[in-house]
């Protein structure tokens, strides 16, 4: 099953040359999931190649232009380019109330159902549970009400030992019940166990998204062991004041969130337009934890 | 005095990719004057460098979305970027609301002052009158309000004959008296004749911008004469029913109204993105109106 991670948008707070606020698309079982939208993320999708028309999920963080300013733009062009099933929304308290309004005066009625649920932006919550993937809110520390998102997969059906399978001759209508852990009986009676049958299915992945958000302590046990942990290093640790200040955190700390809670893998970005270059706030993060890379915009990551 | 416009964004309704929706910038003697404001201008911007820090004033034409959804995001970045002098913004009813509900949510206190002036989308209006230009409203025919905008280039002071006043010894303080069309008379009682001493400055130039707009005749008195017109061709006129039915114009009518009103010059520009190559719709524009450009993005054109 697909599961990976596309960049959008790396930057925090402004746009810069080449460096577009933050926007991820996820492919869960070559179905996509957005998550937040800023300004100019529509542009973005159009630049790398991910079509509008497959997201069927939208998730925004907190309501700083830079984690949503695109979203309104993104659902007029779903709306013009003639989309018309639903499209599933989670954000803050007041999303809606912003939607409306700009859909109000430019006496627009979308074709298609928005649905949106609000984020409980206080305590962690299941918010979507289908055939592939369980998500969670993840209940951030910032200057405004901010959630993160984890995207746990499902534990698949066991697999099948093909070539026993058939040498056996099991009928086919037999399959699904082994896959889910059935013994196999013959007409005469033979019983051949599960494991002999089949094997186990690969580990559930996790993914967990944590833009924006101070260091706290609070959120490390819900992101515990992710297979790919996205966080936002705002700063350099000599910024840590600022950081503090402003509600984010550095890169030397996502390295030390990503060893604590036992990452397999980081990932950072919301990097401050006043960084240029990003090598310094790499080298930072990877003193604290090795596995690290840098959100760059169009690259993908495979969750594994 | 410079006066030229430098065009960001030429697209409708949806970006598409390499074409951004509708934003230009007119440099005005050095001041920066911002018209419309799609969802990706910032990022515009700094592409084609220019500096937000010296646009003074900005005008919405109407509030659909290809046309003002980069507003919040271009605000909120002059925030972030310590502008403190004061911005003017003029836009239909509304607008404010909007903006205001955006800086509500993200708990923004803008640190400059943002000076909004309503127009009035029914009846032409003077809405800016500095040392360099009056900017008019232009009542346009769209599904929702929407105006255009008129900028008239004020008469400048004539021009002294250097050579002339430097030999008579004229002293620098009568200058701006012989300027505004004063005679000079020396000590001794003689008087030069002004048109002696100076000539006549250059004709003052108009560029007028008419976007979102049906074919329509109401406007056309008002923009006549124009030194350089912007007139929005969404369609090739096959699709003139089109046009018709969603209040935009065709390429031929843009041609037909700069020969009307007796323009000087054409660009055309708000592009249906069902055109992937524009040739077509200047062609077809210039059937009617050799002198006809199309307005894409990055190209600035001098007033003249």
């Amino acid at each position: 099953m697909k599961f990976e991670v596309t960049i959008l948008g790396s930057s925090s707070a402004t746009p810069i040359f080449n460096r577009n606020p933050t926007a991820q698309v996820l492919n869960i079982n070559e179905h996509l999931y957005l998550i937040d939208c800023a300004e100019g993320t529509q542009q973005q999708m159009l630049r790398f190649d991910v079509k509008a028309s497959r997201i069927d999920y939208i998730f925004i963080s907190h309501l700083h232009g830079d984690h949503y300013l695109g979203l309104v733009g993104l659902l007029s062009s779903m709306h013009l380019n003639g989309r018309k099933k639903a499209l599933y929304l989670y954000g803050p308290p007041h999303l809606m109330e912003i939607i409306e309004l700009q859909l109000k005066y430019s006496e627009t009625t979308l074709h298609f159902p928005l649905v949106f649920t609000q984020t409980n932006t206080l305590k962690a919550q299941e918010i979507v549970n289908n055939n592939d993937i369980i998500i969670e809110t993840i209940p951030l520390d910032h200057r405004i009400d901010c959630t993160g998102f984890i995207f746990r997969q499902k534990k698949r059906l066991r697999k099948l030992i093909k070539e026993r399978v058939e040498a056996l001759e099991i009928p086919i209508e037999y399959y699904t019940a082994i896959k889910k852990g059935k013994d196999y009986t013959t007409n005469s009676g033979q019983v051949y166990k599960n494991d002999t049958l089949t094997i186990d299915s690969d580990a559930p992945k996790t993914y967990a998204y944590c833009s924006d958000t101070m260091y706290n302590e609070q959120y490390f046990e819900q992101i515990s062991n992710a297979t790919l942990l996205y966080h936002e290093a705002t700063f350099l640790h000599e910024m840590l004041d600022r950081a503090n200040d402003t509600h984010h955190t550095t890169a030397l700390q996502a390295g030390e969130i990503a060893l604590k809670t036992n990452a397999k893998k980081l990932i950072i970005g919301h990097f401050s337009a006043r960084y240029k270059t990003l090598g310094e706030l790499l080298d930072e993060a990877k003193t604290a934890f090795p596995n690290t890379e840098l959100a760059l915009e169009g690259r993908t990551f495979v969750i594994e």
